[in-house]
């Protein structure tokens, strides 16, 4: 269900409706490319496949490139549409959306780069299943905020802030036994290290996957939903503003 | 040498100028109060002193309610005033300052946490030298960066971003010696996980800190620098825009 036609203001220009458009589609081109670079990391991990790993990094400028572009049509419709209300509103989402998802391409990168290491000293070390698992959960949140971003619906939004508290606990649950691993076979330590970045850098992904849906409630909803606690973003989602 | 009064754009309303004041000084407030966060969580660690990392964890959501406080009044005057050029440049790099503020006083309450949890593990490992050092150079980046926005003061901005490479290096050298440490005397793995972790931290920090360095060089010069290397930021720094 795409609500994207009823959403903007009335414009007397068709070419503004353009415009605002064609930064939301720039946004979910670069959130496309953007989740492919996560499950590209994650499979360069999992297959020991440094060669892909080494290609996610060389696609990393590409992401930061986009970052760039749409932040220059943001400040560019900003100066000379002046827009106003929700078109205002989806114009800063789209701008801080963008920084997200650059963050979550440096992140893939750098799961890239522990991937070639872990690649490079040979097997695999414990810790890789719950890893895998973390890692669909995330990239499944990305695609989940990319979605609500593109119809406008913050129901799907909150169920990506909500899967990231889940997400957060496994994400403690699989770094106590990756500590604990390590303490039992201290020769792994060097190599459970990588897995415990990999894992944080996931756990970040989660953090900006959420970002991006709590900038969804405020573009369709006008409220503001970061730091109030899930009880109360259900609350305000929930809420008839039309 | 504050060069604000001839930065704005000549504005017919008094009052315009003064939000704009006014929008940059709540940011310049914010800043002094994360700048002290991540100080005062530095030396709940070197001083084992759990009372005041508990604190720096309380004053943590005073300033996400600043970050909202001055992107709401970011928003507002983008829809009020729709301001243009350096005005416009001045209200987008406050809201996205204000993010990364954020950020650092995350990073903040973080290393307060794993302050809190050496404090409570007895006695101080390995590592807190090279921690502390680098914890100076973050805070006096975040300053600068800081004095750079307040100032206007592109050049101070750019040499925070070259302390931040600087930084970088100081910072693998310090990790490397933990990892040895830990292989050497495996007991002491979960302590020396904290002060990687705080360690991480204060990286972040800096990373931070180039960011809203990045923004000064965008407000004032108009160009993006973000992602262009330290060499051709130099010469957009030094290139005569007036």
């Amino acid at each position: 269900m795409d609500k994207n036609p009823d959403m903007y203001s009335q414009h007397i220009s068709q070419q503004f409706n353009n415009e605002l458009e064609e930064i939301k589609n720039q946004l979910l081109s670069m959130g496309g490319l953007v989740e492919k670079q996560v499950s590209d990391a994650m499979r360069a991990l999992i297959d020991a496949d440094s060669g892909l790993g080494k290609a996610v990094r060389r696609k990393d400028d590409d992401i930061n490139q986009m970052e760039l572009h749409i932040d220059e049509e943001c400040t560019r419709i900003l100066a000379r549409r002046q827009p106003a209300a929700i078109d205002l509103r989806l114009v800063l989402a789209c701008s801080k959306a963008a920084t997200d998802l650059e963050r979550v391409g440096d992140e893939a990168a750098k799961i890239a780069r522990h991937a070639i290491k872990l690649t490079e000293e040979g097997e695999a070390p414990r810790g890789y299943i719950e890893t895998r698992h973390i890692g669909s959960r995330v990239r499944r949140m990305i695609q989940d905020a990319l979605t609500a971003f593109a119809r406008f619906d913050p129901e799907l939004a909150f169920r990506v802030a909500q899967e990231d508290k889940s997400v957060d606990l496994e994400y403690k649950t699989a770094m106590r036994e990756l500590v604990t691993f390590m303490m039992e076979d201290p020769r792994s330590i060097t190599r459970v290290l990588n897995i415990i970045w990999v894992l944080r850098s996931l756990e970040r992904i989660g953090d900006h996957a959420r970002n991006i849906a709590e900038h969804v409630i405020y573009l369709v909803k006008g409220q503001d939903v970061r730091y109030i606690g899930l009880k109360r973003m259900k609350e305000e989602v929930l809420k008839d503003n039309s």
